[in-house]
């Protein structure tokens, strides 16, 4: 039976901030990436995530971040090696302390915002974050982006990378994302966007902004919960899925 | 073979803001209370002190504290259960997670200032705290202030709780602190400190500033590292202790 | 003309966390307490509900916290007074600079939350405040909890000083606000509210929950705009006073 | 008679932790850089500075920087111009607010740490800084790098703007600085650094680290204060300078 897992950024309230709709979304994907803190998420609100993850048996991950709460994680900083390998370690153990209370576990990282992006290519902050987590636990996974630079490095240092891919970014022939300055960077339409998944899940790739089918490596794909809208549009993504009998699971299993 | 243990609080530089003699003390203490990053310390100075805690075989403790770094956590705050439930136990594993990459692990769990001396007293806080300990690991040892009613309240509740005296503190004859408000609350005359923890491990308590000899159940000593002094203080603490054959070791062994 | 003064609280997004409606309800209030950065807002969103304000010509107060970001400033602190001058003064003064390049200025101090509650009956927290306004602006307003001992005790310190009353709280008969933890401390009944809004300003107080009438002091009444549901009731409340030909503007003028 | 800005970096304590000498660098420098609290300095630390300044007619600056406390402002961050534009403007007006109280005003603005760096070629972040400048205030006066573009792109939009040099760094033919990555980019010979001030103020320049002599416009000349050491060579400078009946005295007179 073909797999595909889906994961969505969770856990982001902070105090009295409320964001997204983690309740919901749990419920479609299969893979709950929970802040940590560092660009989002309080103690109380992730702990509260987490027991929802655990009652309904979505796996978590650490959403590791740049110490930018006010930036959200979103704006590039140049950490010393020192201090990104001691700010990710930091996370991850404190999810995991969380998790284990709540009944589940910590399976995998996904860097968050900047550092998701800045670690694609820039193999520096990149070693500092797979040795964190190779100290910390050598079975977690890492969740690179699909087709950079970081998937083969992270992989020839003995650490279990999967590859993610975006349901609603367009991408370049060499399996690069448009750059969100691109007015067509974001794709709106539902129904062609939960026809990608497929497209990715079955065929393996996408048809690229310059208009050829081009490979993407999807072993998970990225959903958003933060609007009502947004949870719609994972939920048809699943339906969509799972109609073709797709099996909608965490890549660890 | 009469034991003692003596323990001080590290870990508290802050970024470029360095505190405490850190490699100093630890030649001195058997037990390091170290900042979780709540009232000090960031996770790059914590993983350092916690290296060095490992390399010289002292135990390490989970210095919890209320969220509040300008006012380093000695100001009071109102928290209710929930959140201090999830801050400590978000503490307590972050630090765990650096400690066993440093090498060591968790052993006990001290409370750090205002929050310290709250929950001598207010049992709802201390609930709080009592149960993010069980719920974590409940092989943590607690260390609370010694005749407070925290001590009977955790015990009752099955958890390992160990009495903690001061060393340059002055008591009243009921067992309680003298308040720092006063002048006479913390001795200075580092020969007469020196032989009131003598006192404490060998006699079972001080004489008290009313003049009388007071019981005082002292598991553990608290002693300073945050000036060259306080070093030397507990350097000749060390040694007064060692003179009369008096092991210093950790309470957990 | 009879005239009364509508406030509320405004400016409460932080970075990616949106709160209230901001736009909204600044066609319905004649002021604006803006937070200040120490409980909510940062100077980007601070400055642009700063500009709309003062595109509606409302009044802008500086609604002064405790540090406390992750508890929204509404958790009780004993911060020494000279920290809590010095941050009253940090914030008043970060707010007015804001203002001032958006085109308006702070007109009052509003203290918010836990420092509100703690001032109205702590004098020693609100002489803090009362020291930090009159040296940074003695022409400054103090907005204080009608009833309570801190309207006379700023007064007669020489500081402006307004009462303020709560559409939606019970009141006591002797004038003080019925306990959030009683299930009938809010009024939800929208033309119950805009009725005792009316009273406030027509008779000068409302019935008790007691049953009796009772004098409230309403020189200024705070109305929410969090929800949608808010900002309709406090149009409402706004309609029900123009229909009366009661002018709503701020106490300065 | 001849004369020049010495400049020196304070205000930097945050709560608990101190640092740098404030009352002895006072009676050194012309000029204080004064933390805002986005690096370092908490209100009433900041306070106590801004206080001592006063009392010594130590001109008053703001030291504006990243929102980066655990990276004391030091990591390159990507703000974007309206986050940077609000977050100075921020930062000036807090320290304005407290200056103010402590009988003295803001009368420049000095970037620090990473932010100084970048803007003096990043000419978009320094329009951002700029804009905040002049829109808060047209008559303060930008203290950035002698020699970098910012100088007279910020000139040229009306701003004034100072040059500043370093005593103890050295310099590349084309006067800009070695990198401190490399051993000699630092001199630490004091009557060296004495006399390379000497030459600035006199000569206009110092001899490069190729061995050529080199202009440099020093309007200001930053020393250090955070050691005993580097307090020290401070009053060292100063001394040859007033030996040389050089007037030490800030730029704005």
């Amino acid at each position: 039976m073909i797999q595909i897992d889906l994961n969505s950024d969770l856990g982001e309230s902070y105090g009295a901030w409320k964001m997204g709709n983690d309740d919901q979304i749990l419920s479609v994907v299969s893979s709950a990436n929970i802040a940590c803190g560092f660009h989002a998420g309080d103690p109380q609100n992730i702990l509260k995530t987490l027991k929802q993850a655990a009652q309904r048996n979505v796996a978590v991950g650490a959403h590791v971040s740049y110490p930018d709460l006010v930036g959200f994680g979103r704006r590039n900083m140049d950490l010393s090696y020192d201090e990104l390998f001691a700010d990710v370690l930091y996370q991850i153990s404190a999810l995991q302390g969380l998790a284990q209370v709540a009944g589940t576990c910590v399976k995998y990282v996904k860097p968050h915002g900047a550092l998701y992006n800045t670690i694609a290519t820039d193999l520096e902050q990149a070693q500092a974050v797979i040795d964190a987590i190779q100290q910390y636990d050598a079975n977690l996974v890492l969740v690179g982006l699909a087709g950079s630079p970081l998937i083969p490095f992270a992989r020839k240092q003995g650490l279990a990378v999967v590859s993610e891919a975006f349901a609603d970014r367009a991408y370049h022939n060499n399996g690069t994302l448009v750059s969100r300055r691109l007015d067509n960077a974001v794709i709106h339409d539902t129904g062609l966007i939960a026809q990608r998944v497929l497209d990715m899940v079955l065929k393996g790739g996408v048809e690229s902004i310059e208009g050829e089918f081009t490979k993407i490596q999807a072993d998970t794909i990225c959903v958003h919960g933060d609007t009502m809208g947004a949870v719609q549009m994972a939920q048809e993504i699943r339906q969509t899925l799972l109609a073709q009998h797709i099996q909608i699971r965490n890549f660890v299993g």
